[in-house]
């Protein structure tokens, strides 16, 4: 056995058996071992950024991370945006990188580079492996370290000789997962106290991570019910299962001004598994921090910890009771119709969402207020932005369908976001993965037209006007994903958009519509 | 004035006068102040790794920096890639990355990242501007940093308040450019003693950087003619000056064993703006170093130092007059006709590359051997990837055309290597830049299926050949260029690659033809 061989062996005695890949020169080992080794199923990205973004869409529904292999230093740079959104997601990947054999590094090849140095900013454990008979236990580390409490980006770096020579420890497997860690009875305590003043000194219950799951929300709804206190989210969150049935949220606004307004009314914020509400850039003369002066947070859960339990404890301890939430209704809107506007877009998909599908949300200029409408359709979970890098949707879309083979994917994209990862679609042609795109075409880089007025930089001349606008020539997203295999359609009305959405949810495999606005 | 504006009058002061970029709402205000201050060219691309690779090629071509615009760390992050090939090109880039506004940095918002720890890597000067005061002086010092020799990536980071605050101090200009250091004339006089034994004692001139353009080469080919040195590059180079009626050069090959072989007579290597070969990547049981054993290697004259003020030294130290040298005669070939095959694809551009053409070449399998044959084409300059990290090419091409606006650029590559930065096109489509793009699609990343027997990993088996092959589906490049707003077309034989080829020479803008191996 070589340490190519044992690598393969130890990820999957540590459950860990899909591997999200775009491999050069120095991973070939790796590549021949998947041969010799079944059970691992691998998956080709023509950019590195679909390989790590899906990488974080699987985990997000799989609840256990993927591993991914990179082609040294570039290959690992070209992935680090979806690194960045997934560890800002909370999501656990074991990503492996490629390294020049130990004795080349001495030399300053074309690919040498910095790869421990590029990995930090984006993982919470890195590791260069020695030799190959360190590869099995270096890797169940990784996947101990990806399944941790929070679950991290384990980086794991292999030199080619690591992979080549024959090694005699061989593999290993990952001690059991680590236990979320469960909050103080202190802060639970502290937390119900503060609830049973709620009527009077108004609380938000503000939730992420897994307390944004049905089950967890549920508590959370018995807990609002019994002491009126509001139960909220952050403006993006990593996965809410939300829906008609389940237990509704306030979404706390993006805009600060907005934010500020909602919140100023809240003397107190109980934190489950998500911090204090902080703005997501900064504008000239207006807060990081979007609360009211005065106004306590009290954190119950970390990220990463047991927000469910929390909510469990804290439920019993304000006396709530099974039953008592009130739950989401379903919208009972008729099919909408007539012009494209963001009204009528977030209406139809409010009617039109499958059951159980997975929504992928990066609607950036279209869906950002608008989408509130779709929290009364069919029960479903809604996939978010954690890092602001935009081009995540197209790979977290193929990962999610990766890990839900069974389930409809749902990305809802903006024509500028959707360019940075655009090679995602080729990826769920081939691997036939249930996933519609529809793309907001708007032909501009919208929100920044937005975005240059909040940060007070007046109004956009020519040439500024000219980075924020993406037509001249316009894309035609038909044609690029007819390009890489996927079927197509255009649609310039409401009726229309309907109607291909209909027919996309209805239909198994990729799909994509191009919405022109 | 503030600071966004100070920026960019220090930039155009010290005669950067391109920027390439894809801003967020970070960079708005170095947008607005676009408009505010006249003389800067914006060109925007769709994804960073675009904006990153054209400065790399504009630097190549203008011999001076653009500067680029990228949002935060993910926006740096997805410029990596092409960074890295960029310095290792010793390229000179004004590497501009927007930050949160200073009191933002407390908190973990979405986009907070370590962008010192990612830049650092692939830079060779980083700093981040501490108020609007210093944002002009900076833009100078970063600069004089990238016009350093050698010439360097230099990344300024920029807060927002640095941008939207008043400023006192004003503008900068970059101090002149710095000159490039002169070999000392110890090195020249022990190099002609070992040029005097040549006949005796087979002595390689292995030239690098600028010691590639044609004046230089003028006097390195005297050298040969006079004393029996071999004229020799490396496999890949930043940029050659050649084609008939320039001195041609010995190219040491890629693979190890055939590098070994062609190096085994050499008992001296002579270096000019490069170091002594080195192999691509590492194998087992093969040398790092391309040399044979006991040769000695003379370094004359560093990478970024004067290589043609060397060169013209060391003609003059062994007596090498004008007009000695031995340069390339034009090729004397038919135009191809016949099935597509390397060596029909390799005659087709040596008869058809026009005069004056840059040639941007990632035609990794079908032109890696084979473009031997364009030596004695009509004069060009020819662009090779310093890096290894593929999707340099479409970007670098960009950049080429952005910088020499009258001169046709081809790029040649791979359809794997396009992949991973297609979004150039769009960015050639808009700005109506000259590039033929000519993708050699094998449906493969067919250079892995001979590094897989390289590196002794065997036959790959079916799940190896998998992540070998892009095909199923096969991508449709001419769809694709036309998504983007690039008229394209699609060859199947040597008769219509040539006429499409001579077509898209002939006519201005861009152009794509795909080549279905």
């Amino acid at each position: 056995m070589n340490g190519a061989e044992s690598l393969v062996r130890s990820l999957l005695a540590s459950n860990v058996d899909v591997c999200f890949t775009n491999p050069g020169t120095s991973e070939m080992h790796f590549v021949a071992a998947l041969d010799r080794v079944p059970g691992m199923r691998s998956i080709l990205g023509l950019f590195e950024g679909v390989v790590t973004g899906a990488a974080d869409g699987y985990f997000r529904m799989a609840d256990r991370p993927a591993s991914t292999l990179l082609h040294l230093g570039p290959g690992l740079a070209n992935g680090i945006a979806n690194l960045h959104n997934a560890k800002k997601a909370g999501s656990g990947i074991v990503n492996i990188v490629g390294e020049h054999a130990s004795w080349h590094l001495q030399y300053d090849a074309p690919l040498k580079a910095d790869i421990e140095g590029l990995a930090r900013p984006v993982s919470g454990w890195v590791r260069t492996s020695p030799s190959s008979d360190t590869v099995g236990a270096d890797a169940a580390a990784a996947v101990a370290a990806a399944n941790g409490s929070p679950a991290q980006i384990a980086t794991l770096i292999l030199p080619g000789d690591t992979a080549w020579n024959e090694c005699t420890a061989g593999a290993a497997e990952a001690l059991g997962r680590q236990q979320p860690v469960k909050a103080m009875s202190s802060a639970i305590e502290n937390a119900a106290k503060v609830l049973a003043r709620a009527k009077d000194e108004p609380t938000m219950l503000l939730l992420g991570g897994r307390a944004l799951r049905a089950d967890a929300l549920e508590y959370a709804g018995r807990i609002a019910a019994r002491t009126g206190a509001v139960v909220a989210s952050q403006f993006f969150s990593p996965r809410i299962e939300r829906g008609a049935g389940r237990v509704p949220m306030f979404r706390i606004p993006y805009a600060v001004d907005q934010a500020l307004e909602a919140m100023k009314r809240f003397r107190h914020i109980i934190t489950i598994e998500t911090g204090e509400p902080i703005g997501f850039f900064a504008y000239p003369g207006k807060p990081s921090l979007m609360k009211a002066e005065g106004c306590q947070v009290h954190g119950v859960c970390a990220p990463g910890g047991d927000g469910k339990a929390a909510l469990d404890a804290l439920a019993s301890a304000v006396g709530a009771k099974a039953g008592e939430a009130k739950v989401q209704l379903p919208v009972e809107m008729a099919m909408p119709s007539g012009p494209l506007s963001s009204a009528n877009i977030a209406q139809a998909l409010a009617v039109l969402i499958p059951e159980n599908a997975i929504v992928v949300d990066e609607s950036i200029t279209t869906g950002r207020e608008a989408m509130g409408v779709t929290a009364g359709a069919a029960p479903h979970d809604m996939i978010q932005n954690m890092g602001g890098s935009i081009g995540y949707s197209p790979p977290v879309a193929t990962g999610c369908a990766v890990a839900c083979p069974d389930r409809k994917v749902i990305c809802l994209t903006g024509d500028g976001s959707a360019m940075y990862t655009i090679q995602a679609l080729w990826t769920q042609a081939r691997e036939n993965l249930d996933v519609l795109t529809v793309i907001f075409a708007n032909r501009a880089y919208q929100i920044l037209r937005n975005e240059f007025a909040g940060v007070l930089a007046g109004t956009p001349g020519p040439r500024a006007m000219a980075m924020l606008d993406i037509g001249r020539p316009d894309l035609d997203f038909t044609a690029l994903a007819r390009g890489m295999g996927v079927p197509a359609s255009k649609v310039t009305t409401t009726d229309e958009l309907c109607k291909a959405f209909a027919d996309g949810c209805r239909e198994k495999g990729p799909r994509l519509i191009e919405v022109v606005l």
